[in-house]
């Protein structure tokens, strides 16, 4: 599907701070240790989305935030970035992951004794810069947050492999594990500007239910996007035995011969063709669809999050946010 | 050599807080997810020497602390307790290490995955601890220290096998790796019983050169300790390529063919006859024995920061917490 919405549209009410995140990012990891250099600059060298960073400008945005919140703002979303690096930088150890950001991962470009380390400071620094806002409320929501990440990815790695995986259960992971660190981003951002307590909870609802969106298609990505496009390698998920919804949607819903013929495939070896053969299945079960249906729910439920905000151009941000979502192919 | 003070008699001041540390630590690391209680349980059920938390108590007593400022200590040792154990478990996924406090490591009785993300939920837990205390102070000196930790973690892990490796680069890399978290755990302790800045230098100063004389005697105790008494595999630094103090001292001193000798059996699979052989090689040279002159002289300039503080229990304790420390062989 060709995007019909382009995240520099998307960013463009915030696009100067967003230009800025990069070297905020680089001053914020600023280290006189050359390997802790070499790493950061490494890493960061591959641009990602920028979601957290966005996320955090657009809140503050939504909230007419002045120049010393939109200030504040810029470097609050870069410490939320450096939080999510260092998630991605440990995860790819734990999966034995090859590329990231079509970049070698750091594990293997250096060891994973460096990548253990690099994936601590930057999870350090970045708590730090979040102190440094000396904002309270954020500093605990984000504190909150990171136990909630990280607590998401140990039931993650708990249920691997774990055919019986419930929809529910899914889902509290990927709240846990992906949407909380979006919608903390975006209320943080928001608390900067002096966004009042039902403001604040609007956009926490909204960034979770973007969150889970999100994550679905990623998931789902990771069956039907394309390497190039993707930038990770594709099927990474069931390589490691990570079940979701898609699978999850199957194996509650199709007959038990094809639940054993998929199972075996899962199981064995991921070849190009088995992979292909996996795809097949699941989409003439209308898994893919259902996942994608399921998206398009939680997508629903954040956008009706933005009626208490005015029509602005941070506001429309957002919105487009979760039709880019829905439509994105990398 | 035989212990003339004991650990017992030196924490008999805060003992009762002391005891109270295991289940704070527990209270702190509550969580509803089976594997990580599991994981928590199993790593604290080895007690480990406390040191961290009995400074952060020692701290506080020695500037009075009252009932609030004494709970409040409780709750910020165990943090750091907490703190030093992800530390722990991350460095022993690092050196591959088998045993940590007579207990198989968690990367082994587990899977190094499920070390990497119980090590990033014991940071996490542990700063939000610290963040509770809402002392703006102590957290930013605990930020600070926990960059340090990391930094100094990193700069080991550079200077691996650099037989070339200085000593004053060696004494930079231990004060950041452990020098700098018992400073700020004793620090810590007398700020929350409101220290004021002279108070609070002198015994951030005690904390480093304490850290520094302790961390020569554990690397003195990687050569010449008994494991059951250690409770870590011997050796262990060597087969890392961790260059110690005594190593400095060989290697700067020692002429070139005794040099190369040394060199090449550091590089060789370390085997109990090379490790004896390593041992009386460095004895000789008389590198022992300069490491632990130098750790008396760390301990002494550490003494001369307490003539500040009244001669209370627990300024004696800290007192002979530098004998203990120098004697000390577990």
């Amino acid at each position: 599907m060709s995007q019909t919405v382009t995240l520099e549209e998307i960013y463009s009410p915030i696009d100067k701070q967003l230009d800025a995140v990069g070297d905020t990012i680089l001053e914020i990891l600023a280290n006189p240790n050359e390997l802790t250099q070499d790493v950061v600059r490494y890493f960061f060298s591959a641009k990602g989305k920028l979601l957290r960073p966005a996320l955090t400008l657009l809140g503050a945005a939504v909230k007419g935030a002045d120049p010393a919140a939109e200030k504040a703002a810029l470097r609050l979303g870069s410490a939320f970035e450096i939080f999510h690096s260092a998630t991605l930088i440990h995860d790819d150890i734990i999966d034995s992951a090859l590329i990231r950001r079509s970049l070698q991962t750091v594990h293997l470009k250096w060891t994973p004794q460096i990548a253990v380390l690099a994936g601590d400071y930057l999870h350090d620094q970045a708590i730090k810069a979040v102190f440094e806002t000396r904002n309270e409320q954020v500093l605990e929501l984000f504190l909150t947050t990171a136990g909630e990440v990280c607590d998401g990815e140990i039931r993650e790695l708990k249920e691997r492999n774990n055919f019986a995986l419930s929809e529910a259960a899914y889902v509290e992971i990927i709240d846990k594990k992906t949407a909380s660190l979006l919608a903390c981003a975006l209320t943080g951002g928001a608390l900067l500007a002096g966004a009042n307590a039902a403001e604040k909870e609007a956009l926490f609802r909204f960034g979770r239910n973007f969150g889970l969106a999100f994550q679905i298609i990623d998931d789902v990505l990771d069956l039907t996007g394309t390497e190039s496009e993707f930038g990770k390698t594709l099927g990474a998920d069931c390589m490691a035995g990570v079940l979701t919804l898609p699978f999850i949607h199957f194996f509650s819903s199709a007959d038990s011969k094809k639940r054993e013929t998929l199972k075996a495939l899962y199981q064995e070896e991921f070849s190009a063709e088995n992979f292909q053969l996996v795809r097949a299945i699941l989409r003439e079960e209308g898994s893919i669809d259902y996942a994608l249906k399921r998206a398009h729910a939680f997508s629903d439920d954040a956008r009706r999050e933005l009626r208490i905000f005015e029509d602005t151009p941070a506001r429309r941000s957002l919105e487009r946010l979760l039709d880019y979502v829905l439509e994105r192919n990398k």
